[in-house]
């Protein structure tokens, strides 16, 4: 039998990182080793899932990389981090806000895929795979399709191992992504989404407003509690 | 008066980073901010130097970042950090072996530099500082012109402050930046350049035989002890 090949997941917890476990697992038939990142979120809640999942599909290997000094090394930042900041509603932000809005995490995205490239280069693994999707409502710049472009560029220098980093729904929208999830048999009451860090999830913050859409759109209940 | 403006420096605490923390400083006449990081590095003798040195310039924020779980992630993967791998002699490598040799650590400056430019982005600063120089004897893909062209590419997407990673001594042989730093009163006792985690440097391995060689052409004595 061929051996699988493998790939290094960026693992948050969300519905993205979620549904790309499973996808890629049982679609792409891919050997998974995860990474979840404590960076000092309120939102930490969404730790515990991605643990939950990681077991679900058994996976070999998950590591927790704690980067919990980000928060305060950026702190004033970002209201994701900063408990001195609000996260705002939704409907709160006006369209220009909205290109960069006050949840963005400074470059995060880009700290988190190096690291897990260097993860993957260690392991002797060619890719790294992360969750970013189209967003409909509101952008984050390391969420973009020239990002990747352009960090794969960056990697593409290595002189022994050309670490290569996909995002196979950075095309796809919330409600697509929830379809595909949903016939995979993904659990997404075992997700975690909102960006504010209470028991329940608020039901009006960015996160929420866009998670909930793709559940109405598909015309399925979301299984987790709202205030 | 004209506010300074600002930059954060990388800062190891080897001949390259504080020779660049001296040449900003009162060179370029830039207010820093300076960056070190532990990422498991066998020669942590350099946080000591670090240190001295931010303190000697009376930098007003030096922060240590604590990235020690590095090693554990990359277990394996780098002579530096992994206490199973030995440091070679530069003697010991051959030419194909050199444009990768076994002390390069995956994707470091990519991790490093990333955190930066998250902090400087936090502190609505435009500009990060490091070290690279041009390497006569061995090589890091992440220390060349393009890595920092194709960095920079992927920082100018950011929506609100794109942040450029400058390296003013990328073009500079180790003795040219020797003398530059002599000339600026670096006091190179306080630098730490030995990869081997000893108390004495060790004089043979790629950065002991680097650093040597620039004392040597300069003709002027290295402070420091050798084994």
């Amino acid at each position: 039998m061929k051996k699988k090949e493998q790939a290094v997941l960026l693992l948050s917890g969300g519905m993205d990182s979620v549904t790309l476990l499973h996808y890629a697992g049982k679609r792409l038939g891919l050997s998974l080793c995860a990474l979840t990142f404590d960076y000092g979120q309120k939102h930490r809640r969404e730790l515990q899932a991605a643990a939950w999942q990681a077991a679900a599909v058994q996976l070999p290997l998950h590591r927790v990389v704690d980067l919990s000094f980000f928060a305060t090394l950026t702190s004033g930042a970002s209201a994701l981090t900063d408990p001195a900041l609000t996260v705002p509603d939704l409907a709160q932000l006006d369209a220009e806000t909205l290109t960069q809005p006050p949840t963005y995490v400074p470059n995060r995205n880009m700290i988190l895929l190096s690291i897990a490239a260097a993860f993957a280069e260690s392991l002797g693994v060619d890719r790294v795979l992360y969750g970013a999707q189209c967003q409909d409502d509101y952008g984050y710049w390391d969420c973009t399709r020239p990002f990747l472009d352009r960090l794969n560029a960056v990697l593409a220098l290595n002189r022994r191992r050309a670490v290569t980093v996909q995002a196979p729904f950075i095309g796809k929208r919330k409600a697509d992504e929830l379809r595909l999830g949903l016939e995979l048999g993904v659990d997404y009451a075992h997700t975690w989404t909102c960006y504010r860090g209470e028991t329940k999830a608020c039901g009006t913050c960015p996160a929420c407003i866009e998670r909930l859409r793709a559940f109405t759109e598909l015309g399925t209940p979301d299984p987790l509690a709202y205030c």
